[in-house]
């Protein structure tokens, strides 16, 4: 199984894992604790500039992103979401994109990403 | 990044990504305001349609989809969903597939779908 | 089309789609009228246990998991349903992965998980 590459394997998942030129992240949030004082805007900075290092990390970068999965404890924050999303991809390059309302695994959690990236 | 080709590209999302000979479409769903006339059997319809347009502009089609997941927003609409996907689906060639509820970007939309399929 | 296979397929979807060394799975669940009697702990064992034997029906196992999205009834089952998760996960391989909390296709049902794995 040498062709999969995991990075940051714990019991429960890997934040990084890479097979076949593409690489997975687990859903990236703000910091679970450091939420409960944190509005849409800086979770959903928080959450991308984690998504960012990770890509790093990987060998790819949000220019690379394939496809997008967000889900927002509250809908209706999703003008305020897409105000940091839109200046956070760069111009050309953004990926496949779908947005729902779901509740997250801890209740301060305002916003989660799943990406799939090609890698560099 | 020759490698991946977006088309109907804007600053939040392209509508099909295509990489590595899979295509990545953004979640379909019915137009956001002619959906607050229409139940989820002409919103279905017209989901699949768009995501049957896009394939077919990405080089594939809805017998290639290999991963389909549906956000629909009230469960209870289960049955008719799959009333229409299922004359939609051509036979012998469904996807993989999971259907949960989400509320969606709009409230007026009752059903999305976000596939992945291969280009012929 | 003989480039992707289809395993348990009927009109609605494929419980097994390969393509491209990967294989995608159906969302997979505990038995929907059994489930009625149980709860997170025991719903999770059956569905991961319908995962691992669809993997090995694939050709692949629960160690080639890339990326794994997770549904649940009720967040609140998050801790439980990990504490199943863990056991099941063999070490070193945990895959990216996703939680979030949505209704199911049946109101019994309490966990749902849609898994993307290489095929060895």
């Amino acid at each position: 199984m040498i062709d999969i590459e995991r990075l940051h394997t714990n019991a429960r998942m890997s934040k990084i894992v890479r097979h076949g030129g593409l690489v997975y992240l687990c859903g990236q949030t703000a910091n679970a604790s450091a939420s409960a004082h944190e509005g849409i805007t800086a979770q959903t900075y928080e959450a991308l500039s984690r998504v960012e290092a990770l890509l790093a990390e990987a060998g790819s970068d949000r220019r690379r992103i394939l496809s997008a999965t967000i889900y927002l404890n509250n809908i209706d924050d999703f003008a305020a979401m897409n105000a940091v999303w839109e200046t956070w991809i760069k111009p050309g390059t953004a990926p496949a994109r779908t947005t729902v309302e779901a509740k997250l695994a801890s209740a301060n959690l305002l916003f989660e990403v799943s990406v799939v990236a090609s890698v560099a």
